[in-house]
């Protein structure tokens, strides 16, 4: 198992009859997934696609990442959401936050925003450079990646021409309708397909993901297989399911009354992670004015940010500590002569102890502070442990969501922005609400 | 003003008698403030830090900021927390998140973990280039960035030998004792002060900020103009006092049950600024088991990530939304001919308009979905309305603080971690928690 729940600091805020009490919702949810007749059953293409996805486009995927590995110095990755997050914590999982700065293919996210400074910074940067463009989005259509869209397709087309461009360009995008399908086919660029039983927040082991991952030079088949691992391991239901278990835990703690649960990570790198489970659970469990709120810290950075309040402000916090086993590389401590700093009690040794104990001590103290502590244990920063740990999390947040008793598969309340948005700019057929919104802003 | 307080989204959720009936407890807390009355008042040195702080030092500061951009083409920056945040925040809000991509000198921010990978990473991405070290510390002894300033002082001997070596690392630290002082000292560093009486989180102001932000080629002198219209602005207590009136609207809504307080930007280059909030805020009331909890977003990215939950999921959140009135850039959105995407109505305008609709389409979605909001109004991208913004901050922060009932200067909760952290090293001294704290861990 790559990903262990480790509920050993639990042991003061939960029993284990605490568990067994809610096992047999545990087993009603699980087979509500499984016999796909729970809420949004429309959306669980994610359950068995480590096993049967695609494997010829799979074998496109990494041929395609290999053309712009050898064809472009970046990679301008343009979605949002679900299009955008998991393809990015992946990257900077298993290559640092510092990708760019190590490696000769640069990766640059656009179209996950509305800042013209943003996107002009991009296309500075880009200038000069060889480039390739991953367009993702299933309709094509919302409005942040296809207003970067339009833009880059100018650009590609202004600096290869239209029939260059076009195969520097790959969209990822609906199998067989929608705006972009269209366009890609009338112009030639090559496709790759979002499945329409996944969504959004479920997708990064789709091409969605596997595209960016693949052209950042990582081995997709030990992804896949991590997550196959993951598929196997939590297939059965009993009280020993680490991916239930961490569930379970998660929903007996938000009936006690804890309302947030802060990802901690002592691994800087974890931080796009972080990003990508808010999504995850923040998006399929806030319903219907219910939900963990989700939030995360790097430490032991935020220790000291975030520390003090952890420690002793408000008690409405549960810890999830991602504890990574083995980091890439290491770093060993010399001692020092003089010893002026105070520090040679730290040497001899590596620094990954050092921040082992970091996080030993500061689970106890935070424990002793009345902060229930998860520690999901994680193997390695490598593609099998990051397919596996994203599996882990898909599943743990369906059988999550289904315990705290909403559809943890669609996202409803996305809407009510988007209409005042485009009713506010003038969309046709938003006219009657943009008399009203105007009558709002200027009240 | 360069910052200004729109309550108008608060209408539904505040009425205008509840900031009358806390206005007298607001006139206490700014008498406790300026009269140094109050809970941590050794640590008010911020207070009037935009006028007399040290001129001779700033002075200093600039010289030091053209050496390091004349001689280096990376600035290692070492601190943790407050002796990290700030600079951090400040180069990215003025010159974006990807200032070193578009700069000749790079920054590069160091012990503030205890990753290995990290350190390995940038050592690596320092090799070849010409070095400066700024290293922030009172103490010298704060762990994180005492390992990373044992690893650099090495590596810059042993590059440059030791004089060029010392003429290349500048100390940030306390005036006149300590680790770092005297071995400053000793070496012949250049020295800054960090003032006895400014803690960590207030200190971007000081040399802990103003060091970092001039090596990056800002306008320090901008900076603390800024500052100081913010002191004039907010210096006399009354119902429009625009800081007192967020730390006000704060405090009622917390008074209501609201527990979280989302700050939100539609420009990604506030990223880190959401971190020096959260710092700055957390830190100063997470005591006692009190304390509003502070999270963030960037918009419109996080509305595909997070926007459901804010929509729809618990009501436990009140939105502060940062409004910056002025991009640096624009970018014109031009027609399509075609208008496949169905875009065109977005079209024939500037990007940041579309921006600001979504902004505004959003602040009234989330209201209608009873989500109170509150603006904050900023002028520019620039050092004066950044100056002021974090005069603005610091002085609402302490008034909130005040308000709920703590001291906000101190930040006792941090020691707890620290002790178990060390004892479980075999730091001297520690042996008795040591033994138990093995216990804890091995049951």
């Amino acid at each position: 198992m790559a990903l262990k729940f480790n509920g050993k600091y639990l042991k003061n805020f939960v029993s284990e009859s605490e568990f067994e009490y809610l096992y047999p919702q545990i087993e009603l949810c699980h087979n509500l997934l499984h016999s796909k007749s729970g809420a949004g059953n429309d959306f669980l293409g994610w359950l068995n696609l480590p096993f049967d996805y695609d494997k010829e486009e799979f074998e496109k995927i990494k041929k395609a990442a290999n053309k712009i590995r050898s064809d472009s110095d970046v990679l301008v990755v343009i979605g949002i959401g679900g299009s955008y997050l998991g393809a990015r914590a992946a990257i900077e999982f298993l290559g640092s936050e510092y990708y760019n700065e190590l490696n000769e293919l640069k990766i640059y996210f656009v179209g996950n925003n509305i800042s013209p400074d943003y996107l002009n910074n991009i296309i500075k940067i880009c200038e000069g450079k060889r480039l390739s463009v991953n367009v993702i989005s299933k309709s094509g259509t919302t409005t942040e990646p296809a207003l970067a869209f339009r833009v880059f397709k100018k650009l590609m087309e202004e600096k290869y021409g239209k029939e260059e461009s076009a195969k520097r360009i790959y969209a990822t995008t609906d199998k067989a309708r929608g705006t972009l399908k269209n366009l890609a086919d009338k112009e030639g660029y090559e496709t790759f397909v979002i499945p329409d039983d996944v969504g959004g927040r479920y997708s990064v082991l789709t091409a969605v993901g596997l595209l960016p991952i693949a052209a950042a030079g990582f081995n997709i088949d030990k992804l896949m297989e991590g997550a196959q691992h993951a598929v196997k391991d939590f297939e059965v239901c009993s009280p020993d399911n680490d991916c239930y278990k961490y569930a379970a835990a998660r929903n007996i703690l938000y009936r006690k009354g804890k309302s947030i649960e802060l990802m901690a990570c002592y691994d800087p790198d974890w931080t796009k992670m972080n990003e990508w489970y808010k999504q995850l659970y923040g998006e399929s469990e806030g319903k219907d004015h219910k939900g963990i709120f989700p939030a995360s810290v790097i430490f032991s950075t935020d220790l000291h940010s975030m520390g003090q309040f952890v420690q002793d402000g408000s008690r409405t916090i549960f810890e999830t500590v991602i504890d990574i086993k083995k980091p890439k590389t290491d770093f060993f401590l010399e001692s020092d002569e003089e010893n002026a700093d105070g520090l040679n009690f730290l040497s001899n040794q590596n620094m990954s102890i050092v921040n082992e104990k970091a996080m030993q001590g500061t689970i106890l103290a935070h424990c002793d502070g009345e902060v229930p502590n998860i520690k999901l244990e994680l193997d390695a920063k490598d593609e099998h442990t990051l397919g596996y740990a994203i599996y882990f999390f898909e599943k743990a947040c369906a059988i999550s969501g289904y315990l705290i008793g909403v559809n943890p598969f669609n996202q409803p309340g996305v809407e009510a922005y988007k209409v005042n948005m485009f009713a506010l700019l003038g969309k046709p057929g938003y006219e009657d609400q943009r008399e009203e919104l105007l009558k709002k802003l200027s009240d």
